[in-house]
């Protein structure tokens, strides 16, 4: 269940996909750079002014075909999120906690490997955070979730007030949570109809499940 | 890493022991079944006078070869404690919680599905508890990991006052730190040299590693 094999790329309109981001876009302080070619990601990057916390998220096909793109892109964030699969094959190092260490060397001094339903790791300069996945007895469709769950982390980043690193962990429960929901339907299904009351609920369930 | 492929088991002594129990034993509160031939569990089992919390543990060995004795076994015992592809051969369910549930319908109020680095769930009659692993950069040798984890679960509950759901979580806590110990080593190599300090120093980081 968490291993996903890609089978073909097919990236549509995406192929000349030029974004010229409208000047209100372009002083956002939290900048979500989701998986695409990380040359695009340069150029989205290239129109914000200042932003205050950049992340990024990747596939397991630019590794293999945009390489040192990625790699200039990782020395322009302060979030890398990828899942296991992917750092193994960035660093070349099955054990998860050298592969965090590996990532930092590249860049970023926020790493997030994702785990799939075993939940996903922070490594930060605050040290380790191990974030659970909220627990699902059906998983419907799981596309999207890793797009939810970091959706979810930086947009209660954009939210809160004062230092990030108070609230990172927070936020990754969060988009945990976020993730959990998109898994419970097929394409936005479920995810359009989540409340803000029914996301804080099953963080608070997620404290429960963790505390000992 | 997380994936075991049993070769070969060559029982050895155990393929004929029939174990007596001292008199001094069997009235031990706390009884742990650890993994071998269910039959000799029930046997170790018999001789016991009214134990107050009954675990065991299995393999999937016994799955396939004894699994009339097992689920027999299942129906006397309190908890439960099995790895997660072993639940998925019993249950013939992949979803883990989905097999929580089943196998408490097999018997046991408290059940442990063990899940390597990614740690251990614990479903009981007070809910679910997600506890974490240990992060240890260097595996030397999981061989024993399991073993470790649910004997030192059962030690601290034998050491400790009062109801078992109480002392369960954290129990499994130390479990997890002992099992991480037995790692960094080849057989009882790192397992015999550790202090309660050093295993109280990994509980305590494991506070820190989970809380939000």
């Amino acid at each position: 269940m968490n291993n996903r094999r890609t089978l073909l790329t097919e990236l549509g309109v995406f192929e000349t996909f030029n974004p010229t981001l409208p000047a209100a876009y372009q002083s956002t302080p939290f900048v979500l750079l989701a998986n695409i070619a990380p040359a695009l990601q340069h150029h989205v990057l290239d129109q914000m002014r200042r932003p205050r916390f950049v992340a990024a998220d990747t596939m397991d096909l630019w590794l293999k075909v945009a390489r040192p793109d990625l790699l200039r892109l990782l020395k322009r964030l302060d979030a890398f999120v990828l899942n296991d699969s992917e750092a193994q094959m960035l660093t070349g190092e099955d054990n998860v906690f050298v592969a965090l260490k590996k990532i930092h060397r590249l860049g970023p001094t926020h790493v997030v490997i994702k785990q799939g339903s075993h939940g996903s790791i922070l490594s930060s300069p605050r040290g380790l955070f191990l974030c659970p996945a909220y627990p699902l007895q059906k998983v419907v469709d799981p596309t999207g979730a890793g797009d939810s769950f970091v959706g979810g982390m930086m947009g209660y980043l954009a939210a809160a007030k004062g230092p990030v690193d108070d609230h990172i962990r927070r936020a990754m429960t969060y988009g945990s949570v976020v993730a959990s929901f998109c898994c419970e339907g097929f394409g936005l299904q479920r995810t359009t109809r989540i409340t803000r009351a029914q996301i804080n609920q099953r963080v608070k369930e997620l404290e429960r499940l963790t505390r000992f």
